[in-house]
Formats: C-alpha cells, sequence, structure tokens
C-alpha cells in the first residue's frame, strides 16, 4: 500500500482533535466552535485547513453551519438514532425470495411521476455531465472512427492504465494487462463467477445483500447460501468457515466497502481475515467495490484484494455510482481467473462501448475524476444527513437507522410488525418508490426493513414524500406489532 | 407479412429476366448487354431502374461493367467455382474443440499490423461514422444529461419502437414492447438460452456455426448437440428431430439469414418447417438473424420468427454488422420469454448504453440507416466477389468456396489433407489472421477448412494477401493429403 494512502491529512488530524474534545465535554453540544481565523492561529494552518476541518465534521453532524454565525456543535447523529440491530439469524440455503418486485422496480425507477428512493445512483445534478461532454464531442472530433472496431477484451488499453493508477493505491502493483473492461459492476460479479464456480456450486453471500447479486448467482444456475452479517462488523467468518465445509461453497460475494445495504466499511483486519480465510479454504472471493470510490474519511478504504496474496480475489467495480450510469463502464481485476473472465466477457458480450470508454479515460487521465468525486462525498453524505434525519423524524418511534461510512444507501429497520412489502406497495401508490427487505435476502426476512437510496439533493419536495412514507409505515404494521 | 416486402421491385424482374436469358443462351458470355437507353425503351422504364437491373446483375457476377464500354455478360461465379460439400457427420454431443484460440482471436484482432481476415464486420470507410457522428453531438447539444440514468430493460422506447418497425416487414404486428435492447447479438443469445433453458440442459446448433454460439452455450452450462447442416439447405431436420428425442434438446440456436459460416439464406420453407417442428416438440428456437440486413437481392429474407405462432423462436439481432460495431447495440424479440428475457437482462448487464441507443435511434429514425443499409450490401456484395474471386485463382487446385446469399463471410473448403490450424499458425506468423474450421464445431473436424472474412475494401494488400496464403495453403498438406 502507497504511504500516501496511510497518512493522515492534517485537516482530519485536527478535526479528530475537536471531536475527541466534544466527547471529553470540553465542547459542548449547542456551543460555538472557535471561529475559522481562531482555529487557523491555534493550530499554524490556513483558514482553508480550518475549513476543511469543520467541514469534516459537519459532513459526520459534529457541527452545524449557522449562516453568518459560525460553526455550532451539535449532537452527532450517532447518539440520535440506533442502528439496526444485528440478526444472527443462522446460515440459510435458499433461492432469492422476492424475484417478482424486480420487474416494478425497474419499469417505476426512470419513470418521471415518481419520487425515487429505489433503485438508484446519484442525482444527475451531482454528476459532471457537461464536463464528460466536453470529453466527449473532443474524441469524436478527434477521431470519427472513434467506434467503427470492437474494442475486444480485456478494452481499451488507455482506461485500463488508469483504472490500475487508481488501483494501485490500494493494491501494489497493479498493471493494465490484470484489468478487465466491462458494461459496470454486476457484469464484473457475474464473470467473477462464472469464472471460479460451475453451476450447481454454492456461493456463500452476505445477508443482507444486493438483489442484483442474488439473481445473478441464480442466472448462473449456482446455489445461495447466506451468511449472517452484522451491520457494523460484516459477515460472521466463523459461520463462512463451518459453511464452506458444509455446503462445499466454491464461492462467496462480498461488498466490504460501504455495503449495499447495511452501509458499514469493514475494518481492515476482518479484511484481511477473510481474504486469510479464503486462502486457507481456496475459495474465491468476488469483492463487489462498486461504492467504494464514495466512502466517507479522507483515506480510500482498503480492499480485500490488497490482503490476497493467492489470487483469489475477484475485484469489481464501475463508475456507475460516481459518473453518470449511462455510460455503462465498469471494470473486473480477477487474479488468477484473469485469463477465463476475458474469454467469458468476449463470449458473452463480446466487447464494452468504445465511446464511453474513452470518455472515462480521458476524465482519470485529466484528474478530474478524483476532484469530482471528492465534491460528490460531501454532497453525498450532506443528504444521507437530511434524509437521516428526515426519517428519524417522521417514522415511528422505534425505527433504527443504518449510520452509513460511505454511499448514498440507509438500511431502515423499522418496528417490529411493520410489512415492509405492505408499505411498498402503498407508497407505490402514492408515486413514491422504496425497497422492501425481503428483496435483499432468500426466503422472506426482513419483513420490518426498507432501503431508502438518499440520491437526490435535498428539497422540501422530498421531506414531504418522508412524511408520507413515515406515516405510511404507521399504517402497515400487522397486530404482532 | 406486409404486401411491400413480399412484392418484387420491378427492376429485380427486369434483371431476373435478363439472367434467364442468360440461361436459355440468349445472351451469352462475354457478348455486350444492351443499352442502358435501349433497355429503358424495351422495358417502358426509366433509365435509373435499367441501371439498377444490371447493377443487381453486377453484384452478382453475371454482368461486368467496363468503363466507357458499357455492360457485358460473364459467366457468373456459381459456374466457375464449386461449393464446398456436405458433410454429414451425423448429431454429436461434446465440448467446442478449439476454445484456445480464443485468446488468440481477439488479441489479434485490432492489432494493425495484421491484416484481418478473421474477426469481423465490414471496413471502417463503409460504416456511416460521421452521420452517427452528428446525431451524437446533436443529442449531446439538445440533452446534455443524455446518460444521467440507466436506460433500464427493456430500453430506451424511442430505439424499440424502431426496431419494431423495421421487423414489422417481416413479422406482422411487432410492437415495441415486443423488443428489448442489448448490448449485441451475442448478449441476445445468451439472454435467450437463458431464459429458455437450464444449465446442464441439451441445445441443438447447426455444424459448423460460430464459435461464439458455442463458447456461450458452454459458459451458460448447457451441452451442444451438433446437427448435420447442409452448405445450401441448412440443418437437417430429420436429424435434428430424432434427436431432440433422443439428447432431450431444450432449445435450438439456428442462423437462417447469411449463415456464419457457410453464407446460405435458408428458402421459406425451411424456416417454415423449422418454426413447425419446434411448435410440435416444444422447443425454443434462438434465431440469430445478426447478418439478416446484409442479406443479397431486393427483398429481405423472412425469419423463422415470422413463421412462429405459439411465442417460441427468439429472434436476436444487432447493429455491429451494419453500423460500427463499437456502439454494442443489439436487441431481442423473445416471444413467450419476454418477461424473463427482461429480468435476465436486468441481474447480468442491467441496462446499454444510453447515448450508443439514442443515436442509433435517431438514425433508424430518419431513415439515413435504410439508405445506407442499401449501399453497404452492395459494397459487401463486391468485396465479396474479389475476395471468391482471388481465392479461386491462388488458393491450390480442388479449393471450394461458399456462394454466399449474403454477409461477409466465405467458407472455404481446401482439398483434403490441408491442415488449417497449421495453416492459422503460419498465416498468423505472415502477419495475416484467419479462422481455422475447427473452431466452428465440437472435436476437432473441418480441419481443411478456413473462415474468410471480406470486410476490407478490395485492393493489392488484400491481393497480396491472399496470394500469401494460397501459397502457404499448398504448404500446409499432410502426406494423407
Amino acid at each position: 500500500m502507497a504511504a500516501s494512502a496511510t497518512a493522515t491529512p492534517h485537516y482530519v488530524r485536527i478535526a479528530e482533535s475537536l471531536m475527541r474534545q466534544m466527547q471529553r465535554g470540553v465542547l459542548r453540544t449547542g456551543e460555538r466552535a472557535p471561529s475559522l481565523r481562531q482555529l487557523s492561529l491555534q493550530e499554524r494552518v490556513s483558514v482553508t485547513t480550518a475549513l476543511q476541518s469543520y467541514m469534516w465534521l459537519e459532513n459526520r453532524g459534529y457541527l452545524e453551519a449557522r449562516p453568518r454565525s459560525g460553526f455550532f456543535v451539535r449532537q452527532p447523529f450517532a447518539n440520535e438514532i440506533p442502528e439496526p440491530q444485528f440478526e444472527p439469524g443462522g446460515v440459510r440455503e435458499g433461492p432469492p425470495g422476492m424475484d417478482e418486485i424486480f420487474e416494478d422496480v425497474f419499469r417505476t425507477a426512470n419513470d418521471p411521476t415518481c419520487i425515487g428512493f429505489g433503485a438508484g445512483c446519484a442525482s444527475p445534478e451531482l454528476l459532471p455531465a457537461r464536463r464528460l461532454n466536453l470529453n466527449l464531442k473532443r474524441i469524436v472530433h478527434r477521431d470519427p472512427l472513434h467506434s467503427s472496431r470492437y474494442d475486444f477484451p480485456p478494452g481499451a488499453e488507455q482506461l485500463r492504465r488508469q483504472i490500475a493508477r487508481r488501483v494501485s493505491h490500494i493494491e501494489s502493483g497493479a498493471s493494465p494487462g490484470d484489468i478487465v473492461v466491462t458494461d459496470g459492476a454486476l457484469e464484473s460479479v457475474g464473470l467473477g463467477l462464472r469464472a471460479a464456480a460451475k453451476p450447481g456450486d454454492a456461493v456463500a453471500v452476505e445477508s443482507p445483500t444486493y438483489f442484483g447479486v442474488l439473481a445473478n448467482i441464480t442466472a448462473a444456475g449456482m446455489k445461495i447460501v447466506e451468511i449472517p452479517t452484522h451491520p457494523q462488523e460484516g459477515m460472521d467468518l466463523n459461520a463462512l468457515e463451518s459453511a464452506i465445509r458444509k455446503h462445499r461453497i466454491k464461492a462467496c460475494v462480498t461488498m466490504p466497502n460501504c455495503h449495499n445495504p447495511l452501509g458499514y466499511v469493514l475494518p481492515d483486519d476482518h479484511k484481511r481475515a477473510l481474504a486469510d480465510l479464503a486462502g486457507r479454504a481456496n475459495v474465491a472471493v468476488i469483492e463487489d467495490d462498486v461504492y467504494g470510490d464514495l466512502a466517507a474519511g479522507a483515506v480510500r478504504p482498503r480492499t480485500v484484494k490488497s490482503f490476497d496474496n493467492k489470487g483469489l480475489v475477484i475485484l469489481c467495480s464501475s463508475f456507475s455510482k460516481t459518473l453518470p450510469p449511462g455510460y455503462r463502464v465498469g471494470w473486473i481485476m480477477a487474479g488468477r481467473f484473469r485469463a477465463e473472465v476475458e474469454r467469458l466477457k468476449f463470449v458473452t458480450t463480446v466487447a464494452s462501448n468504445s465511446l464511453a470508454q474513452r470518455v472515462v479515460a480521458d476524465f482519470l487521465e485529466s484528474g478530474g475524476y478524483d476532484r469530482h468525486v471528492k465534491r460528490l462525498r460531501n454532497s453525498i453524505a450532506l443528504q444521507v444527513g437530511s434524509v437521516r434525519r428526515a426519517i428519524a423524524r417522521y417514522f415511528p418511534d422505534g425505527t433504527r437507522i443504518s449510520r452509513p461510512a460511505g454511499g448514498l444507501l440507509l438500511w431502515v429497520e423499522m418496528p417490529p410488525g411493520t410489512d415492509s412489502l405492505k408499505l411498498y406497495r402503498a407508497a407505490l401508490a402514492e408515486r413514491i418508490t422504496i425497497l422492501p427487505g425481503p428483496v435483499f435476502c432468500c426466503g422472506n426476512r426482513y419483513r420490518n426493513y426498507v432501503r431508502i437510496n438518499c440520491c437526490h439533493t435535498w428539497s422540501e419536495v422530498y421531506e414531504r414524500a418522508l412524511v408520507k412514507l413515515g406515516r405510511l409505515a404507521g399504517d402497515c404494521r400487522t397486530h404482532s406489532g
């Protein structure tokens, strides 16, 4: 791992020291924080650095900026709203539960008359459409024949070089030859699965997990084995280890950074332990890092792949969460499965869109991507905070909300007895989309959970929609609740 | 079927009448055909129509245009070079033979130092890159947020409407709701396969057939059953019928229009018989029509789908053979499997590139596509003719060449004992790419066959390359030959 990635920036260290002062009561809730000028003098840093520290704290809910008055200490969200509980549940094998809801999900996803907290990505106004359009026009002007050949696997060299450079911050020594371009992270996961396992094989997944992954495993003819997953600490590795033996698991799909739907970033020692277990048991790990660039904090979290010394971890990602998703540019770094993944890409979708690969590559090359992602992370953190506060205020008492370490998803545990499928249908009737808990597992669990996507720039429209959702959630309680 | 599709244009009827005169010896080889003025007076048509008739005949090798002298009757190719023979071979089950060659194929396909007769599509200069670039710039200008959402399945409505309009010329009553947009014809075939069959199921294919289809079936965890296929008359339907019973076949992949690699267009009664057999046996037919728009002749050939009244035929196609292939726009019309195909598209590649869908849709909407395809067909027919003549001249005596009814591929049967794998490697050493016969089947058949892609506008470079190939083919004979 590069030294630059481990060093904590100065403004984060200042912010963390202020946070500790709050925890010790040196700075108390409601109190005005030192002015930017004061802080810059105290810490011998520029006013800009001082502002960065305050913004870092604001994004995490420790400070509140009041126009023309300065920054005030607020009680962090963490203390206000409890997080969802761990539901051990045990290891289970089975088909995904809620396949039939899929069609609804993608039919309503782009319906402009719906307020979408369901399937999602960042709001269009947060994405650098104009910058990419400039790149696009320049490419078309310079090379009118941009699309006249298939960009056969592994895909455009310029793009793979840029991806390898960024991946090098996490794993040492990634080269363009390690990367295969795909049409998105889910295609990457599917390619990884089929390279590492065969139809009929068992695949371990977190529970709950992204419904696309569950459906993808089933589409590959493989069996799903759910591993109990803690809302902050991730998959139960002991349960995984015994499941590997008992169910003869050939691969494990995991999302250690900004888990969908739980939101956690797995600590490094857990990541290392997972890589080690995979090595011992000779099981492939398909690591979905699609939200990794949206992890909060100044340091990009590491991947399980960065602890892998046997080539067993298949790292999957895409630009669909940070750039306009219609571009469909993803990638896979498949370790020992590289040749097979390349072959499978060729025999299933032949090649990815040529122009999109070049537009994204140019944006990465210019450094524009990194600047954009930094801004995007902060905007999304604010949105997540706003939605979180609104849910806490408008949902029934006893509601618990995940405290995501990045990404744009909230996992909401409503009081026992609340029927999220009923809520899903009632909300859809009001033109509001959410995703009910049972789609994130096999069988019919997480009945009182919903996933809320905080993709929209906060406005009264969304506040009103959450008021309505909260009221509907109260109405959707069964007697047992 | 629409009346417009069945009516033969006037110029084709005139051309066909001239062709019959040649066959009867009324017009003899070497003789000058009537002048355009004469023909237009005789037939009471415009000079333009007369010219169209002559071009139709020229494209098929019946006439030769000599500058400033007019059109002369020539011996059609058909009489000069024999076609490959039917090799019954029997029904066989097995994995594809030559998987290991794939990586070479796509590694060398875009190598600018190679002369490519291998993997291919039309030459860049034949494709309407500039027209599409104008559309592209206009879309980006009018809607800067063109890619800011996923175009979830079934894909962009504008594109599906245009595809349905064109498909309506073949099948009556296709609606935009019947179409699902994909990333290309091979993705379509894979989606159709997985919608209609399960891992472990047996799938019938033509032998020889496109290697991508063979690999795609294997990647889906299904078994391949090869059906003997006549170089002009297609799959042996009796053999298919008994194989359906014996091997419990669940689906059949077929390419009735401009077969890859054989080049035939299946007569309508064969298409109808295949649709009927599928209906009787309740077997899905996955019809790959990717070269259909490149079929020779003024009337677009029908599809098996147009004879399907049970929703069992899954029609697959793309624009990769007629538009720049880097756009990656394909489609599928899946009959009774539509909902499942839509779901599978969502859970495997989520959505297709948004901008590419709109660029292609605009081009279709403007009518530009239809004008372009007409020109492209003629250009390709000329190229195929040139390559065919060169092979006949430079390859060893006894070589047989397919007489494709469209598309840009030639299937070349070299004298018995010629080793096409040896030839493939020797050619690659000389920076010439071809595809050896064994990749088109299971096991190790078609050893003395190669597929030649006539994608390039004819020039001395290609003539020299074929001289070299012919010489190498002579060197690659084993003793048994």
